[in-house]
């Protein structure tokens, strides 16, 4: 059987000239970059040429302010610890930090540990679109207290863009020492950013390389030259002291060709997207009774549609559409096996009787007209079935039986 | 011209047999490993798999005692710093760790580290042929008041073996509570380790897979089960919540490979590996004048020789071998670009006039006869080269001008 693949937000292809770029570095090029014989030097050049391809798709002026690591839970781990950590040295009053409710785990779980560790966290929270309450956000900065303001660029479970030009301008306006953090791991490569100019306030970005189909085990963070932040992982003078272990010379390598890859396409490809998605969103909302398509009024990635089917289970649909071969989700794969409703969605307050019926829907840059096709052709016959023998439905009047 | 690669301690090339397991990961497997489709389960199984592989070839009782990290230096960081945080809440009065002046810098910094957050770190250390003090780690080892010790297996400069079976066991009769943590990246695929049998006194044991054969870029820590230790990469429920961020499959089934490859093999392979190292050593001391090999009287790893070469520079040395195509290294490649002789030869007592002409050549089991036939053709009479322009060598007589 075909697989239709629309989980492209949990993980994605690794793209034909990505393996190629890599394949040097696991058969003759396999020396430590550190090494000083000539041998070695095609190992540590690929990593300065991955750096400067990462540093110009992001409008970073000095290829220093890229590290790689393992990955975006990585770059958030060191970009957030890392940075409070050295502030807690330099600036010991700064104990506030500000962040949302619908963060991916790798920043929740991060401030969840900070406020057992004595800090202040004002979690910021969404409308029903999935917007922040900016006001909220203007509120909680403290200029001379706040110390760290983390805040994700495009929702992994809605594609819900947050407008980080204007809070991160708000926020140096504020206080210029308060440090500026974004989680980007769904928007780059996806989303125009340039960090000298829409995004000239952030200090700190973080984004993995398996989100824009490099492979999965690589990320980077973006520091800005000046910015106050401990290495995480140390023992080592590799990322010139910024991030300790043998570099992962093929991944840097797949990494630096995935970004400029999807920067260099990422108008086309995303207007594409964008069609193929509109297309879709509007057949499902013809063809579905009782549904809602989460963060539909907001300004969203183009790929991810996030909808939420009255009175039936996500689980259920999963399975479903598993057995046509449609890979899709409901909710992060970073909190699968959690029987949780989504936080995420619990945030936007969608009702109790939607909630539970919610998938998420993917594409990139490989997905065709024929994949949403298929889709559309299978996905609302399941919701249909599934609400034959659902309690909650009333089949007579194609409606929900609670509201 | 042919690459002799004399350096497998700094990295190692990447067996055929584990590119060829980690290729269907990034082809038509290219699935997250937590989402619920049947297409994403041969990447969970294919993890389960490696898993596994990695217990059996440790003597792990349980494949939940292995977690894959990114790098020997993640799994040094997150045991260290893991076991002591979590001791930090339940045996506050735990303040001492014990290591020793030859680790690796993964461990030293750590240790340093330690030291500025108010821990006593006992560095224990070696005598001129690098054996440790093993009186002095009796006395340091305190009852009620020692937290961890850290002590790696192999060095990574000169091979020589701790007797890491005795050192945890002598830990465990002080004091069951205290964690014995041994940094194997040097050892895994080289020696007979067994978690429950040699080695069932250790808690916690990191390594990493460039050093048998698999990518840069994955390691492993085993944990003990029941060993305290918070996870170190906090935000996903990978690795059942002991490290989180979307698991590197092809890099993880190509360590479980390299794992399995090395330990099925390694009886024959450091049977040959210690013969050429042997018949090499006996050659360099007969045609080299002037020179010792470090670490010549302890129980080393076979493949590796660290030579110390009179009034003569090792940068030189390796500048020279690099003209002929020969791969060795000064020191760790970890610390190099620094100026600073060895930590490790400091340590050990080697003579100035012999320190700075210190080269490491390390060996693995795709190194040849003919490897080392060039190598002894070529090495020793570069010595004699550089040492006709040294002020500091008596040509005359064949030995150094200041002992």
């Amino acid at each position: 059987m075909n697989v239709i693949y629309a989980d492209n937000n949990a993980t994605t292809c690794v793209a034909p000239e990505v393996v190629a770029a890599m394949q040097p570095f696991f058969g003759e090029c396999y020396f430590n970059p550190s090494s000083m014989y000539a041998a070695a030097k095609g190992a540590a050049k690929a990593i300065a040429t991955a750096r400067q391809q990462v540093a110009t798709a992001l409008g970073a002026t000095d290829v220093q302010e890229i590290t790689f690591t393992s990955c975006a839970t990585e770059s958030n781990n060191h970009a957030i610890f890392g940075a409070l950590r050295m502030l807690a040295m330099i600036s010991p009053e700064r104990r506030e930090v500000i962040t949302t409710m619908v963060e991916h785990p790798a920043v929740l779980e991060v401030c969840r540990q900070l406020e057992r560790d004595g800090y202040t966290v004002h979690w910021i929270d969404v409308d029903s679109d999935g917007n922040l309450d900016t006001r909220a956000f203007v509120r909680a900065l403290s200029p001379g207290r706040t110390a760290l303001v983390s805040i994700m660029h495009a929702n992994n479970e809605t594609g819900v863009l947050f407008p980080i030009e204007q809070l991160s301008r708000l926020t140096k306006e504020t206080d210029p020492t308060i440090l500026f953090h974004t989680d980007a791991t769904q928007s780059v490569g996806k989303q125009w950013i340039n960090l000298s100019e829409n995004l000239a306030y952030v200090d700190l970005l973080s984004f993995s390389g398996h989100k824009i189909h490099a492979p999965k085990g690589i990320g980077a963070l973006y520091m800005r030259r000046g910015t106050p932040c401990r290495p995480f992982l140390i023992g080592g003078h590799q990322e010139s002291g910024r991030r300790a272990g043998t570099e992962n010379v093929p991944y840097i390598v797949g990494l630096g060709a995935a970004v400029e890859l999807a920067v260099r396409t990422l108008g086309a490809d995303e207007s594409r997207v964008a069609q193929l998605r509109a297309q879709f969103e509007a057949e499902l909302l013809r063809r579905i009774p009782a549904i809602q398509i989460n963060g539909y009024q907001a300004t969203r990635l183009p790929g991810t549609t996030n909808v939420s089917c009255w009175s039936i289970e996500g689980e259920s649909m999963l399975m479903e559409l598993n057995t046509h071969g449609i890979c899709a989700s409901s909710g992060s794969a970073c909190t699968s096996g959690s029987l949780e409703p989504s936080h995420v969605l619990r945030a936007m307050k969608v009702p109790l009787g939607a909630i539970g019926g919610s998938i998420r829907f993917s594409f990139s840059r490989y997905t065709t007209q024929n994949d949403i096709d298929r889709i559309l052709d299978i996905f609302p016959q399941i919701v249909s079935n599934l609400r034959v023998s659902s309690p909650f439905w009333n089949a007579a009047e194609q409606k929900p039986t609670v509201e």
